[in-house]
């Protein structure tokens, strides 16, 4: 068992909160549990009652603990295994363009979640999305949604003919609020410094206005307000 | 000249965006600009160009840069003096109640100015909005923002009766896409892990529905969809 790279076809949950969400969501993945022996008892009994249960290993060990996780106050971590899934076919996607930043992603997935978008494409190159920083940003959201990879947005597009593809830039023709939703939907965002290329605006292409005071929203803003539109 | 820290009168802008936001919108603050020898000529011209005609001074002094920077590729540096301001009493304010994310609370004065909202009322205990770390997620935009500071949310309401409250809560009594919008209005906003307590229930409470599998939405996320809706 090593310290987290990109490289290893397992990653870790650091913490309660995403290992109960891997524990409870995918346990397919799991592979095992390490706990601390600082853990409090009720955690503890509950964390062994789901491995009993689930013939799911655990086994103490503070130093591989130690290792992985960069928080002192981590207590537990669940190693699973990485897993890539098929879209659904009739059900709307949010597709990102070339993601870079970990923090944000995480964010992305928790509010996907929480808006029933469950499906996420993702078109490489892009950062590792099962790294340990991007589980704990979406607080083991990522456990609940699809997560497809594609080289390119043609390969994306090949796949999922009956899409309506909507795309968000600054140059956008439609407005939000004036936009026609039509289901399935694909809710296309680029890269978070670089935006969307020119190319993309053959699409249905939306513009989320704001003043020019701000050069344009933080992505995970921009695409909290476009799954609330699509959605509310 | 010292490294930050939130006793001091004044602050930094670290780097050429925030550093131009500053020398753009708040010349009267600035104090100071340190210059790097390791600046691009076509910068250094610009930055001189307008200490020159504002009377401001510059000097060079990476040790400084290199003592009050993190990041490595932080060229000019500006010293200005903390001010707090009085809000518009006939303008929209957003109202955070006890923030304590720094990296959060840039990224939301970001989305005001970019949905017009200048003025932010700040109820403490609080973060620091001055630290170097906000002013930089805010992309300088805490230079184009009206902030004020408050002991208490009662404080805030005496000094501005003519206000609409909304306050929003998870267990908010409207969701948000039938509220009725009066102005001028004050969106409220708790902390990031605790949100409000039962006590704002009483005024407008506002609520953005989510399904129950995340426990809430992130706190700029559900910010960004607020302001988006009550300036749509």
């Amino acid at each position: 068992m090593k310290k987290y790279n990109k490289d290893l076809s397992y990653s870790y949950t650091l913490g309660l909160f995403p290992t109960f969400e891997l524990l409870n969501k995918k346990k397919s993945l799991v592979k095992k549990i390490i706990l601390s022996n600082k853990i409090t008892e009720d955690v503890k009994d509950k964390i062994i009652n789901i491995c009993n249960k689930n013939n799911i290993k655990y086994i103490y060990d503070d130093n591989f603990i130690c290792k992985v996780a960069e928080k002192e106050n981590c207590y537990v971590v669940g190693i699973f295994e990485k897993k890539i899934n098929i879209l659904e076919d009739d059900k709307s996607h949010l597709v990102l363009v070339n993601p870079s930043n970990m923090g944000n992603v995480g964010t992305i997935i928790r509010t996907m979640l929480g808006f029933n978008y469950r499906n996420l494409a993702i078109i490489k190159p892009a950062v590792d999305i099962f790294n340990p920083k991007v589980i704990r940003a979406s607080m083991g959201s990522i456990f609940s949604v699809n997560i497809a990879f594609f080289d390119s947005f043609a390969e994306y597009l090949k796949e999922y003919k009956n899409h309506n593809i909507y795309t968000f830039m600054l140059d956008g023709k439609n407005k939000l609020k004036d936009v026609k939703i039509n289901y399935p939907n694909s809710l296309v965002f680029g890269n978070e410094s670089r935006g969307l290329d020119k190319s993309y605006i053959k699409y249905n292409s939306v513009v989320i206005p704001h003043n020019d005071e701000i050069d344009s929203l933080n992505i995970t803003v921009a695409i909290g307000i476009s799954l609330y539109k699509f959605t509310e």
